[in-house]
């Protein structure tokens, strides 16, 4: 019986072709197939896991490590105004499998955000339920 | 003389108040002004730097292993259906200060992003370009 594997589990074990920049034992990045602006890469942790909180520590490190080098690539070779890092997860990560996007950005370039409508409790309150939250021992 | 200090780092410095839900020796997190959707908050190095590759790695793995906590704290809370977690770098840093933006995310909530139009070079040219730069000594 076949056992389901992601399109990015497919790349790091070498059954499916993608652009690739850089590759260690944890992790693989490579070029975005629809990229924002050219020089689009995603950092793919080999691990299948779909956020964050589900990574280690070490790989994290790993993934922070090498995004530093790519963003400095990229500055240099496209001269850019700036960049963005993007992770987005549970049922926005897509594919399943994390991924850290890194893509250039400059003035005026057309990328940007649209944001929800919506009216929120009073910071004060918010604030103090997230604090209480994070002294959790099981966060 | 005054010496300049921007908004991040006088809130750092306790000279301006602001929603804070966690604080270290290395960093302090608190809500963003203008949220995206509740519960957004900011994760922000105390050292003033306005990019990644500016970043210490140790810092950098303290921000990571705080926002995974953070992310589980928020998904905990709202039972949102993912989150992101956004930085911004460059010109594209506001305040000049490096800071990681960590907000809940819910199908159809309205957030998303608009493209830049652009044609981009051949995919095989831009990746050998970038993977040859990453092998860069300097990089």
């Amino acid at each position: 019986m076949d056992t389901f594997m992601c399109e990015f589990c497919q790349i790091i074990n070498k059954e499916r072709t993608a652009y690739i920049v850089y590759e260690d034992e944890k992790l693989v990045s490579f070029l975005d197939a629809d990229p924002i602006n050219e020089g689009h890469v995603l950092v793919v942790p080999k691990e299948h896991v779909d956020s964050l909180d589900k990574m280690q520590d070490n790989t994290l490190s790993d993934v922070m490590s090498v995004s530093k080098k790519i963003v400095k690539a990229l500055c240099e070779i496209y001269g850019s105004d700036g960049y963005s890092i993007m992770q987005n997860g549970g049922k926005f990560c897509d594919y399943g499998h994390i991924h850290f996007h890194i893509f250039p950005r400059y003035e005026n370039d057309g990328f940007g955000f649209t944001y929800p409508e919506g009216s929120f409790e009073y910071s004060g309150v918010v604030a103090e339920r997230l604090k209480k939250k994070l002294t959790d021992t099981n966060i």
